[in-house]
């Protein structure tokens, strides 16, 4: 069980874009390294066009920092590039005191299955500049992608209508890790299972899964293999109708449905994976309800998305449990979400922080300085708007109905784990919570409005914002 | 270095669909488990909608199936599963033969860096019929993934006509490995170098990077930070001139070159990250000339991709390297190649191959049974077609003009691996011969002509043909 982990975590540390190196090495060189910096993990869009996203990959970020650590062939590995001109590209003090270094930062972060908005830091890091920008590339593969799955998870969720959803995106996702990832940010937002067998050993996600087409086509007739998976697995049956003609597929469970009644057991499902959903599951609901299969549940599946499955559902399809692969695991619509990691603030000479920001010719680049917390409000239990704030300045107060809550917590303390991360099946409890707070309009698939984020004026400091 | 591969191999046995091992159980308990069977991995539309595909991902699948192997911590795990109404999900006795399965399949594979088309078999597997289940979903993680990304990397680079490109994409990947594996991918399809230093460390890749705007903004100006990169990084600068306001950031970064120039060193570029890059690139070339620096390189980059390389090159955009991104590893335009693994034949008890086909109500998934080979036909070094055959009939036979290959060769044989993998860098090589010998208009991003694959006619033998 250690092994994908333990596996990966001691290379981690080496998931780092080459800049980050050149520039850490450049900051030591320049004795600029040590200066305390504040960084800002966070994304300018909500993906897919919706209204929220769900913070994911703390725990991935944990894992990762706690075990960040440049061993002894890594810094070998970096001892043998060279430039264009066939320099050694760094200097061996650099990597002496690359292989010495340990954390010493801060690191803030919004707890796993929160709903957050764009501009909002998901992870402040506050420390020595050279730690703070080694930790950036990693940082942001961790979180980027969980966010993504676990936001498109929840919009599945929301279109099903609180149907369950089981994942099955494995063999199309983005490599191993892409599956695995992807399988435990969808249930962070909100899937009930996953087909994925080692998400089940690793994180404990509940897994499903019966047979494929192949099973099908391995046996002479389709009867004949929907027969021998009856006698052979009596307690899961779900029986995938699809594999020549679906009719006459459902015709065939049907008879199976018949004799697993006569003795007392159950055909649980029929699996629908082709063809129009909405017109043959309200054909097989019909077909099953006559023959008093009433509990006989009907999954459909193939290519759904939030957006097939609202459609489905308008159209007045009779599924009961969705099964959603390739469009989840991958972000289909969106398959990256675009979270940035920047410089906020650096300590001057003088001892007091400059705020910093980017001020470039595109606009929508553009970021505002400071050491921000975020701040919700709500009243009645629902969100009403979040406010960043500089931590140097007055935090804005509550109105006399209203609660508030700061959604940063601190995650490591000068390098030190000081936070307890809640079990897996409680961040999927905390996301339905947190969804249950947001205004349903928010809730749509492509809402009309926005969630309100306050950001602080760029204030007249050195350096812009 | 073997951190990562180790440990992830350690477990990729059990990256597999639930599904997989119920069918699995199902073939073993009716004892059908061990009767042969062939299984091709193939894809049904070109990714893209271009004209080629350029296969990936034999060599990990290479290293998974070698340690392919369930361990007694997976069938523990195994064991505690449970079905609905809280039966045992498997037989005890059916674990223990999972545990003390050794893989005897072949498997035939088309080589890395191979131009390929739809329905063409990636992969072609023969065993024992739970074998080349237990395999499905692993093979199709492993191979979908890394050929989409390669195509994407070919597609780009065709784009770029011969000028390099950088990858960049890690830190919006789709995970660590969604990372990691992309960027041997892009590798494979014909970028110069990557971004992603564990890429390199792993595969021999080279690398590249310099510098963020966080190092511009950690200086009080734009000019200090560039002329400390100079000075501390004099053979590697590059460097990066939006941060605040693009036109004057190219005059800084002449400073620096004029400074470097008289030194005897050189600005090698400056990189371009936002903004109109087609004016601001022929802008800062002129820029450049004026003063002498002509050698001074300009890099490209932000959001790029085929399509927008492209339309640069058509506006005359004056810029010399690309570095290409998010909407590389992700393959963002279509973040899944749909490949697929499907029952070809079977053998019946009479000891002849039963071909097998799936009739299904959407014509696109239909499947043709049968043991297919792939011929590739050229004339004088240009592909002409390629022809899908049954290995059981007459082989197709070249015209007096034409040469012919096969291209899927035996990696597997009971087993043992009988392939030795190319270097990675040779694969890169393969990939531009074959990219040679495509015809051009099949190289358009959006061609008009598709190339000929021709698929054996269905067979009138039981179960479909």
């Amino acid at each position: 069980m250690m092994g994908v982990t333990a596996g990966i975590q001691s290379q981690l540390t080496m998931l780092i874009d080459l800049y980050q190196l050149t520039m850490a090495e450049g900051y030591w060189k320049l004795n600029k390294h040590e200066i305390p910096a504040v960084f800002a993990l966070f994304f300018r869009t909500l993906p897919f066009g919706g209204g929220f996203a769900i913070a994911c990959g703390l725990q991935a970020v944990i894992e990762a920092v706690s075990n960040f650590k440049f061993e002894q062939n890594d810094c070998e590995y970096l001892a043998n590039l060279k430039t264009a001109n066939g320099q050694a590209l760094f200097d061996h003090s650099f990597l002496e005191a690359l292989q010495k270094l340990k954390l010493t930062v801060d690191i803030f972060g919004i707890p796993e299955g929160t709903v957050v908005f764009s501009k909002e830091p998901l992870l402040r890091v506050q420390g020595p500049l050279w730690q703070c920008q080694l930790l950036e590339t990693l940082l942001l593969n961790l979180i980027n992608f969980p966010t993504l799955i676990a936001t498109k998870a929840a919009r599945v969720c929301l279109a099903a209508k609180g149907e369950p959803v089981i994942e099955f995106g494995l063999r199309r996702a983005q490599g191993i890790d892409g599956g695995l990832t992807a399988s435990r940010a969808a249930y962070v937002g909100g899937v009930t299972s996953s087909s994925n067998v080692l998400a089940g050993f690793k994180y404990g996600i509940p897994i499903a899964g019966t047979h494929a087409h192949s099973w099908v086509m391995a046996f002479e007739d389709e009867l004949e293999a929907f027969l021998a998976y009856a006698q052979v697995s009596p307690h899961n049956v779900i029986l995938l109708v699809d594999t020549y003609d679906t009719i006459n597929g459902i015709k065939n469970a049907i008879q199976v449905g018949k004799k697993l009644k006569n003795k007392g057991s159950q055909l649980l499902g029929i699996r629908l994976d082709s063809g129009n959903l909405a017109e043959l599951s309200i054909k097989a609901r019909q077909m099953l309800d006559e023959v008093g299969l009433k509990e006989t549940k009907i999954v459909g599946s193939g290519d759904l998305d939030e957006y097939t499955i609202d459609q489905l559902k308008k159209e007045g399809a009779k599924i009961d449990i969705w099964g959603v692969g390739t469009r989840l695991v991958t972000g289909y619509d969106q398959p990256a979400l675009g979270g940035v990691y920047k410089l906020m603030a650096i300590k001057g000479v003088d001892g007091k922080w400059q705020y910093k920001a980017k001020t470039t010719d595109d606009p929508h680049k553009k970021t505002i300085g400071g050491i921000h917390g975020v701040r919700r409000f709500s009243v009645e239990n629902t969100f009403t708007r979040d406010v960043l704030y500089n931590l140097e300045k007055a935090s804005p107060e509550p109105q006399e109905n209203e609660t508030v809550e700061d959604l940063l917590e601190l995650i490591f303390h000068q390098g030190k784990l000081v936070y307890t991360p809640p079990k897996l099946s409680d961040i999927q409890l905390h996301t339905q919570s947190q969804l249950d707070k947001l205004p349903m309009a928010l809730k749509q698939l492509k809402p009309e409005i926005q969630y309100i984020v306050v950001t602080p004026r760029p204030s007249p400091r050195k350096g812009g914002g």
